[in-house]
């Protein structure tokens, strides 16, 4: 249980009066990341107790309106708040342009650095990487540019055995790069390979944000086994037609993408307005893909 | 009882986990004003169960983000909903612009008609009219280009008397004209005054929505015996100098402005994160002017 998701917000377009649009926070060693900023995400951060400061940088899938209105209220608030920790922006082309626009028209000055990295790829591209995780944006097939996020935690330090400390009478000093994967050399000379002084330690865990996207197999290769995938499932397989014509999901095609890549979960959400009864994406998923659960706004998993 | 104003925000620039920044609904004979449009507003709307075609107008008093940031998403959601009415939007100088920024950003192609007036003015000017209100803007005193709102009800039909019907034996057809004030001439020549036909119907409705601005007796002439004042408080008296510096009023200052304007009612709102107990806003401001209501999002008054 490394990573804590946190669903902020799970409706499509047009949020209600409870319902958000699209949001979800990921966190790992005390740090987070956020992933699309409709607008309320600040409300929605505050009421899941989030620490601003914690937010290292803010993954924005496409520049529809439902998914980053709620930037310009979050950056605004960081600065009044006095943030000081860097933050990175990442989104598709033009999110420079937007963000300088509101940066000018409200004259806005920042009182943290802050950095915008606009993706390019046609495939799958490492974009970011720390101590804690590396994260790599899928190219979806939406109306326009957007990109999906895959996190990988960073690979755990090994366990060392306590049996062989005492064996081959290893030194403090040592114990740390034998934690990272080295060799001992003993004191005559003689190497221990380090696969017989530890043991790997508990797997790294993976997650996958995807949306928007119409059906699209091309990405399977890349969350293949990822522990928990959340898929778009805007429509019911009823409104396929309306689904492909739209570049969105049914729920069923979410979980035919989630069986072949033999993830460990799907987390279905993006529901339209059109389906009020969200159990029904769930109904309409487990036939094919049977650990399915929907998201709604304040959903956690820990994985 | 012809205004119904509901408070969508109360906050100032920070909006929390259930508290909104500045947003409010005017209604009057089926269509509702929008004043100001914070982050959140189209939600708060839906709360309130404000059908959205009924909204012909929205005033933005100024730039900031607190203020206007909701509009992004609520515009959206109109044309997404397929919105027919004409919308007229105002505000100060440099809200075209940022409007426009973000019709190009985000590709956003209006199916209804839509006007931007940008106001102008270092006093008072009536900028809309139509059968039910009409609305000035009157400059305020911020950090920038700032104006508030009045609102007046367009003046009732006289009431006719009925005994005036029967003494003149005034046909149908001439006492639509009556009742706008028209005088009445008799078979024989003699011309019946007005006055002695009708009644004054019950007064106009007024409303001012004052926000953001420091202390300024020059707004007085304007709101004079108003019904309703929405005064921005956002400092209690103790931090005047913090008022003064942010060109922001406390509540004892907001008061004076209601009791000097002879108001009907002071509306207390735009309270800083720095005194969460709004109940002391009020207690400081009926030391002054006694008939002091603090808004909460939420609150209705109709009058």
């Amino acid at each position: 249980m490394s990573f804590k998701l946190t669903v902020l917000g799970a409706n499509s377009a047009l949020p209600t009066s409870d319902k958000f649009s699209t949001a979800q926070l990921l966190q790992v060693a005390g740090r987070s990341f956020l992933l699309d900023c409709a607008e309320g995400t600040q409300m929605q951060l505050r009421k899941n107790r989030v620490n601003f400061e914690s937010i290292r940088g803010i993954f924005i899938t496409h520049l529809h309106g439902d998914h980053i209105f709620g930037i310009f209220g979050l950056l605004s608030s960081f600065n009044l708040l006095g943030r000081r920790n860097h933050l990175s922006l990442f989104g598709p082309k033009g999110i420079k342009s937007i963000i300088n626009n509101f940066f000018i028209s409200f004259d806005v000055k920042l009182n943290f650095t802050f950095e915008i990295t606009e993706i390019q790829t046609n495939d799958c591209l490492e974009i970011y990487r720390d101590k804690a995780v590396s994260v790599s944006a899928v190219a979806l097939l939406h109306r326009i540019e957007t990109y999906g996020y895959i996190f990988r935690e960073s690979l755990k330090d090994r366990n060392i055995r306590k049996e062989a400390i005492i064996k081959y009478s290893i030194p403090l000093n040592e114990i740390h790069k034998i934690k990272k994967g080295a060799d001992f050399i003993a004191d005559d000379g003689s190497v221990i390979n380090n696969a017989d002084l530890t043991v790997q330690n508990t797997k790294s865990s993976t997650y996958a944000f995807i949306t928007d996207t119409a059906y699209n197999e091309n990405i399977i290769k890349h969350i293949k086994s990822v522990d928990v995938l959340y898929h778009e499932a805007t429509f019911l397989e009823q409104f396929a037609d309306r689904a492909k014509e739209t570049f969105h999901s049914t729920a069923r095609q979410a979980a035919t993408i989630a069986k072949q890549a033999q993830v460990g979960k799907l987390l279905l959400g993006h529901y339209s307005a059109r389906t009020p009864q969200i159990e029904k994406f769930k109904a309409e998923a487990i036939e094919i893909f049977l650990n399915t659960e929907c998201a709604t706004d304040g959903t956690t998993l820990e994985f």
